[in-house]
């Protein structure tokens, strides 16, 4: 029996989409969650403001079983992430004790300026998520979980959350190479995709210092339809004279 | 006077989600837009499903200026990205004469089979986008703008359509970073944003190899308003004694 659950991730950071910077987190988030067998199904990159926060929350809340959000939960005026989750679901922001606990201990009493306690403002009812590299927390409420946006402190979440979330079934994921034009194999590639029930196969083509070809790759929720198809596949390509190779992409 | 021109891009690819390849379009994107003086002002990145691309097609077209998408436009089945613009935009698909020429001039007419020929069927009414690495045409139907996914391809495809785009006022960008935590600051940023009618700044902590601090980025799309901001920053820095650096962020 395969169970699904799938995911969103809100990236939310105006630096991301003037260029300024290159997201970092979502390539992590995303084979943190297939390791967890949670599909990422969606992920939207929106700007620093608080309305836009607050509809892509609800359409997404909705929708998905759980809802990611980076960035946007620091001490500055443009860290509006925890007021505007707050927004979207209708509950008091306030002064969380045991978040200003949590900002203490890590950084000193004395430290706790004004700003710094912006970080200790949660919506009602959230649940934290402990930051041992900084201390301030982030939060889960319902199905949406809200992360730090600078990696290293995402990540150090990440392993706080890892055993409250529901898991699906793995997907097992199998690649192979040629060097050969992707056009040569679309039809048998479309093929075995359609004798499997949930298997599915991307053909990803590539280019790259005068070599070209293409990578196949085979995914499934049932891993013996992956197994099957890959022999399959093998015996499809050499029957065409092509040679093949497993395992990474070739680097180039 | 001040002209708006937001742009949504949408990457459609299942091996971004699952975490198998790193997303190599979005930051190129992101600058050339902002050249343009086109804001970038939502990504989206979905599986490559064909109701899910008519629906997020759909959705952006009605909201934003232009709607880029990236990926799912080559010879395999799982190239499904033409089809569903079509059917998002109610119109017919069918092999056209034009992108069938460009593909024949490519790659030879010898050489076009029923596989590639799949990249020249087009919805009605498109304009083609040249594509001078590998012959296969991007497209554009209204605001609407189709193209590949393999980087030096998309990126081939901007040139062509560079001088049909409408364009906004660019924003200007300006960068300042202090050693030293973001908090000591948020009460001078907020002020100063609040003192113009379109700045925003940005406050970005770095922690990186033992340093850390913060990038502050002024940005507006009237330019005087960046350059007076940055004088007043870099006064009410000083006054904490606290001292700062221009331009690039630093390297670690």
């Amino acid at each position: 029996m395969i169970k699904k659950v799938k995911a969103a991730l809100i990236i939310i950071g105006d630096e991301i989409l003037s260029g300024r910077t290159h997201d970092a987190n979502l390539n992590y988030i995303a084979k943190w969650l297939a390791n967890l067998g949670i599909i990422l199904d969606e992920v939207r990159i929106i700007p620093d403001d608080g309305k836009r926060i607050q509809d892509t929350v609800n359409s997404c809340r909705s929708v998905f079983d759980y809802v990611f959000t980076t960035g946007g939960i620091g001490p500055t005026h443009d860290d509006i992430t925890a007021l505007n989750v707050s927004k979207a679901f209708g509950v008091r922001f306030s002064l969380n004790k045991e978040a200003r606990k949590l900002l203490e201990d890590s950084i000193g009493k004395q430290n706790l300026s004004d700003a710094r306690l912006r970080m200790a403002m949660i919506p009602e009812g959230a649940r934290l998520i402990k930051n041992p590299i900084s201390g301030a927390p982030g939060f889960q409420i319902e199905n949406v979980i809200v992360l730090a946006g600078i990696p290293v402190v995402m990540q150090s979440m990440l392993l706080d959350i890892e055993n409250r979330l529901s898991r699906g079934s793995k997907i097992t994921s199998e690649a192979l190479h040629v060097f050969t034009g992707e056009s040569h194999f679309a039809k048998i590639l479309e093929e075995i995709e359609q004798s499997f029930d949930y298997l599915s196969i991307g053909s990803y083509p590539f280019n790259k210092s005068g070599s070209y070809g293409a990578s196949f790759v085979l995914r499934s929720q049932i891993c013996s339809e992956v197994t099957e198809a890959k022999i399959m596949l093998i015996k499809k390509i050499e029957e065409t004279g092509t040679q093949w190779f497993s395992g990474e992409a070739p680097k180039f």
